[in-house]
């Protein structure tokens, strides 16, 4: 295997910092292991060399004329298939946005661009980031799912075909495959990313995150994607959150982490309930068990409600232009999702705020909860992607979580450990994940 | 008639701060005008001397210590019943809040202790702040209603009871009882008035807004109440807005008006045409007529979902614990409001944000929007409070609106001219109203 492969991304953008890599090195690697790989994962949408090296090229041509270099400066990100890309193919995971070309790149898109990154081509997404599966298969057994919707972003990364991906979480679809696929995982605060150009199924919680290969490389490429943007009035305007720094920072004492069984645990398989028994030995003082109050137990239901009423208005338009070319799974969505009352939604909504208040009690005395990824590894099949048991509650509290591939069942398969975190609190999060990595190291 | 009550708020909180006038000299003069009015208005649902004596005396006590005052040193201010106040009878206009006294001052009360006000008492609101009228009669007739939701502050204000008072307006309850009873009513941006500790009926729409005699009392009294509350996520962090300062001061040149004569117009009474072509023809070059774009037709049906979506959501409480004592009207509007899916209710605050841009076209050319606001005079009758017509869909965009007391019918009562402004912009919006005042005074 190519050297350049083996490095992290952060190690990769200081040797293309320092010019000891050129960009076109990195992409002529990548777009090799992608030529080994990609027949059996099927992790790309769209994909073009020729839109790679050209991109490349021009990065070294713009370096060797001695000017600033961007933060990302020739690293390779993929873009789940949901993100618009001027120029090429943006098509959602349905049929009917075949051949869908947007004219403007989405607000992180250009943001990549800015720092210098090479977008490498476009992941596969279920089927408009819901339910059905696309054609990724999981690189650690073929015959089991990589979890989804941003199902080759979690894929590519794992297989070693870029080093950074971009996906989104309506429920659990980054923390999810990021665990079934054994890469880190990491979904921000909630608004903390701009979402512009990127395809809208609950604007309530829809969240992008990323993927990569350590907790450093994930907040190197969060760094440059947080922001303001006044056509997302989720966001808001912010201090540059400086992640990767605070990442890199010794934590000034080592943190707490509050276990949470969470109301999922119930359907926790053995292999992670064992997982979890030793990462608690493991840990010894640093973890204390922690009860959520009893609200909690309806979360995962409300979420779904605020998820499918906002899905039936968002995806109305697809449903007007094609409803039989929908998955008979997006069909059920969308009726569902048509059938909940204001009411009943408004009430789920107002729930969101009343379950972080219930959180404070945790965050005002740990530094991050940690709690399954998943309820296993990579369940067996394709047909399904898996459940977001573990995923749904976090995403509607807004919380930020990442998961990182700390356990392993014993089919060899990797299972995720999740963290969340405090709102806004992002830089601890990914401080208290790196420690946490490093700490089990040296325990192994 | 006691020569302090002639006197505007503005006059009086200069003599007050001068020492000119006495907190019991003004509070002693408004008492003895509520005993003289009130038997016929029926303005207030809470009023008793002893409470606003001992405030007044406080006040006079305080300042004769020779301690800094506030900006509404000694000045009574009526209160809309669904507006807390700490200690005394708050009570929503329904007899499920009977007895109800609250054990906090609602954000605006206490910003209004703050500022050295005298609570004076609370008003006769309709039933929740919706539309079944309570005993509240149009001081010009009393045969004719004084319009609502907020019809004791707009009728106390217009009787000389109070020489301030404050309202909300969910769809038309500020501009439309201020139109009727002939004062100046003032619905600032949405937003800009945190409402915490006042019942919420339409989180979406629910806009605190203020009765006065002259604009630039208005803008006095508002002065005292923008602000963030972290409570309230409808409010945002923003600089003073000196309203009272840019409403006196001269515009820098004279403001163009764009007359609009919105879908409403069809339902618009002859008395108000007419007007409306004499004031036309008065204003001369400082306007134009200007047409909505056709999105606008369905504003008020879309204000209407979210309202009543709102509602179903906000009063099921009151519908759980009494609802055989709610109105009629009442349970209607609860029963309209649950029948209506998330779907549609999300689809209609998707417009809020469509009709703005279409607004922009007009903030762009035009300092204010001039229109009707109201269909009429107050109607005969004391069973209806009158039709919201010329206001959901102001309401509903959150731009800032003010009525002024500028035209009459035939019959002698008064008709009110709305202004509308750019959300955000309340300065220019007041310094064009109170331009309009001045011009037409001229004119005459």
């Amino acid at each position: 295997m190519n050297a350049i492969l083996q490095l992290d991304a952060v190690e990769q953008r200081n040797r293309l910092a320092s010019g000891a890599l050129r960009a076109v090195e990195v992409a002529e690697a990548y777009l090799a292991e992608i030529e080994r790989r990609e027949p059996e994962v099927g992790a790309w949408a769209w994909l073009d060399g020729d839109y790679v090296m050209a991109q490349a090229k021009a990065l070294d041509d713009y370096r060797s004329r001695g000017r600033a270099i961007g933060a990302l400066h020739g690293l390779p990100v993929g873009l789940k298939d949901i993100i618009d890309t001027a120029g090429v193919p943006t098509e959602n995971g349905t049929v009917l946005d075949a051949g869908r070309k947007p004219t403007a790149d989405a607000f992180v898109v250009k943001r990549l661009r800015q720092a210098g990154a090479v977008i490498m081509g476009k992941t596969v997404t279920a089927e408009l980031a819901l339910r059905r599966p696309g054609k990724t298969r999981n690189p650690h057994n073929p015959a089991h799912t990589p979890g989804g919707s941003s199902s080759g972003s979690a894929a590519a990364v794992a297989a070693g075909m870029v080093p950074l991906a971009l996906g989104t979480q309506t429920m659990g679809s980054v923390i999810r495959p990021a665990s079934y696929c054994g890469v880190v995982g990491y979904k921000p605060t909630f608004g903390a990313i701009p979402r512009s150009g990127v395809l809208a199924q609950s604007a309530t919680l829809d969240t992008l995150g990323v993927f990569a290969g350590s907790v450093g490389a994930a907040a190197l490429l969060a760094d440059s994607l947080f922001g303001h943007d006044s056509a997302d009035p989720a966001t808001a305007l912010m201090p540059a959150p400086r992640l990767a720094e605070i990442a890199g920072a010794a934590p000034p004492v080592a943190p707490h982490f509050a276990f949470v069984a969470s109301p999922a645990w119930a359907v926790a398989e053995p292999a992670m309930r064992e997982g979890f028994a030793e990462l608690h030995e493991a840990l010894g003082g640093h973890c204390d068990e922690v009860e959520l109050p009893g609200a909690f137990t309806e979360a995962a239901k409300l979420c779904e409600i605020v998820q499918l009423a906002e899905l039936a208005k968002s995806y109305h338009h697809y449903e007007k232009r094609g409803r039989d070319a929908l998955s008979p799974e997006m069909q059920a969505a969308i009726d569902d999702g048509s059938r909940i009352l204001a009411r009943d939604y408004l009430a789920a909504r107002d729930w969101q705020a009343l379950l972080n208040d219930g959180l404070e009690a945790i965050f005002s005395r740990f530094d991050a909860i940690i709690t399954p990824a998943a309820p296993g590894p990579a369940p067996e099949g394709l047909g399904s992607t898996g459940s977001p048991a573990f995923n749904g509650l976090w995403t509607f509290c807004g919380t930020p979580a990442i998961t990182l591939p700390l356990l392993q069942a014993d089919s060899g398969l990797p299972m995720g450990v999740q963290l969340v975190g405090r709102r806004g609190d992002d830089g601890r999060l990914l401080r208290s994940a790196r420690w946490l990595v490093q700490f089990l190291s040296q325990t192994d």
